[in-house]
């Protein structure tokens, strides 16, 4: 059967999006909800009932008139487009706390993201036992990815030193790298990045106190 | 004198932009770049110089042909916008593993950002000092939010408790709401709300290696 994602590029704006139509279509599932229609999900997600109706089209004609949408059937489908049908391995480089805090993070697990290993270039904390891991040396991640196949790799440590490793991760065949690094990296063709800019996000919300304050 | 900020709107995409145009500025200021032509800018954050002379126009006629933009004053002006010429003050409720991280987040003092207080409900964590600070219990927050005047609150606990935790926030006056929480709040009018879903920005990673592979 063919899917809809083989049929159409699907726009940036969308694809940003559909993982916030997956949280929420997974909550719903969880709630035993089946069907909803495009006004409901419009209210869940503070948009309007053609928008939703537009993004979902693009998955071809499930919304049925007078029935509204089959949750799980889209849950699926955004679940495929999202490659979440497969299982990503994974390493974190960076046992500070925030490597930390995303070691024990439950979704990433149920959403198929294995945590394969764990590095860090502190004496204190290599060698440490992390859930099932134990805390590698820096020094041994390209022996490391030589020996196991991993998609992922997230960045935790100090910008100071991103651009380094970021390239060891690419040199040593990582697709992809989540950066939590502060800093942005410049990689090969080849190899996606995904920021995650806390600052940003805290000026973002500041921006928007100061503007309710004039 | 006028600021350009009180001349014109500025539009929800060049916004989001804001913050990182913001860090970047600083990363030049450190580097000691006093000025930067809007083609090297470009370069920096992947985009076009077309694009940030349009950006940069909203603030007024900063750049100068031949000469490019004045970093100091470009990091000041956009610095103003976000809200960063005062203080924030800022509590953290959840001391897990994520709110310990925020806790040691050396970014955010160094912007303005001072860390008053941190709050958990689980007593084997209620006690335990936190720099200058002790972590206190989640029982205690109206009276705190009575006695100090704090304008973010950042939310660090599973989402089951979080739509809870914000109403009573919102209804102590918190303006501000820095949510990882994974789940969605409604809160009234004249509070703001960021939210940081980060198993989102996993997500969309996938969809970019999904995507490659294809």
């Amino acid at each position: 059967m063919e899917t809809f994602s083989e049929k159409r590029a699907i726009s940036q704006a969308v694809i940003r999006r559909l993982p916030r139509y997956y949280r929420i279509l997974s909550d719903l599932l969880m709630r035993n909800v089946d069907r909803i229609s495009s006004t409901e999900f419009a209210e869940i997600i503070g948009s309007t009932a053609s928008q939703v109706r537009s993004d979902f089209s693009l998955f071809g004609e499930f919304g049925q008139q007078g029935y509204g949408y089959n949750v799980h059937y889209l849950y699926v489908e955004i679940g495929r487009i999202l490659g979440l049908d497969r299982v990503h391995t994974m390493i974190i480089v960076g046992y500070g706390n925030l490597g930390h805090a995303l070691c024990n993070h439950k979704n990433f697990y149920r959403r198929g993201f294995l945590l394969r290993g764990i590095f860090d270039n502190n004496p204190e904390v290599i060698g440490k036992p992390v859930n099932d891991l134990t805390v590698l040396s820096t020094d041994v991640l390209p022996d490391f990815l030589k020996d196991h196949t991993i998609d992922i790799a997230v960045l935790c440590i100090p910008s100071t030193h991103a651009k380094e490793v970021a390239k060891i991760l690419c040199q040593n065949g990582i697709k992809g790298i989540w950066n939590f690094s502060s800093t942005d990296l410049s990689v090969p063709k080849g190899v996606e990045v995904e920021n995650v800019h806390l600052t940003e996000s805290l000026l973002t919300l500041s921006y928007k106190l100061q503007k309710d304050s004039e």
